[in-house]
């Protein structure tokens, strides 16, 4: 288990902000490719082309870069979520779109998953987390939802973490194995399946 | 990348297989706590209480009593579902039963997830080839279906996809995570959604 200590400061500068994401961008090429254990810190500073000592102006540890990326990767699909749903009140369309930002988050993010199955290894509890912080939204947008009678009523819970694990295999499928675009024909097909699981009849 | 030889012979004596399975009911726990990389063939013989020279009888490696053990709990797993499902014709029901017994599967199994995570990073095909494995004979059964028009007519594939990935989260989250029991009042909310989503309407 390692240190939960968040010792090192954000960047002040404009500059600052920039070599950290260079850093941790870098980083998610390494640990995407190499594994987290396999990977060093040596291999990341090469791969942002920074040196030792820049690496622990930002971060502390192989660690401590890691769980930040896993958390800003997280953070930033949510975000590309929100903006591209913003204005859509309809359930199913919510989902659709839904659906489509996060495939191509995916294409932009391949190595999303491997770094997610690794984060159990290396804290069991910024894994958990991510599940736990992605379905509380979707729970509460679910039952709104029901509330207003839009959809059938289910254990919102219950039918958040479904459409998560649809979202994940579907995309490890069709984005990341048959690299596949995402279609409006392939998002359709998928959303009709949902629609009638929820839609009321 | 590991070798994928498979030089030792099985045992040909029930002695023989009993101490094999020793070997990997061990390895399913050291691998299952520690993780493959921290694990070590100590650890495994150690749990399993057998010299290390009965471990290389059967074994020529960390990997490849990692990749057995993989491959043997799939086995075990689809066996379970084909056993628990046998003369059920019914495509809703055999739903049931089939989410019904992988949930049993993974009380008796609590390392399974961490296991086939880890498997994405010990051998890649391996990995990829249980979600086909599994998949195609899911397939199959969701295309009988919709061909004697008992459900709707989707993508075979996708709905396959849809049912594993439902099952993965709501295993991990019910089950792993909540150590619920699974009742049937637990089962017959998740079939619902899943029967208004394939069955005709």
């Amino acid at each position: 288990m390692m240190k939960k200590s968040y010792a090192k400061l954000e960047p002040r500068t404009q500059r600052g902000m920039k070599t950290k994401q260079k850093l941790l961008d870098a980083a998610e090429i390494v640990f995407g490719e190499k594994g987290f254990h396999q990977a060093s810190i040596v291999d990341i500073t090469q791969q942002a082309k920074v040196s030792m000592g820049t690496f622990y102006t930002y971060f502390e540890s192989k660690e401590d870069i890691f769980r930040e990326l896993v958390m800003s990767m997280q953070k930033n699909m949510r975000k590309a979520i929100k903006i591209g749903t913003q204005g859509i009140t309809d359930r199913i369309e919510l989902e659709r779109e839904g659906f489509r930002i996060f495939f191509q988050f995916l294409q932009k993010h391949r190595y999303l998953y491997r770094l997610f199955r690794q984060a159990e290894f290396v804290d069991v509890e910024l894994h958990r987390s991510y599940f736990e912080t992605f379905s509380r939204g979707y729970i509460s947008g679910l039952q709104d939802s029901m509330e207003k009678g839009e959809i059938r009523a289910y254990n919102p819970e219950l039918l958040a973490y479904c459409f998560m694990g649809i979202m994940d295999y579907v995309g490890m499928k069709w984005v990341l194995w048959e690299q596949q675009e995402v279609t409006d024909e392939f998002i359709d097909e998928l959303v009709c399946f949902i629609k009638n699981g929820i839609g009321k009849p």
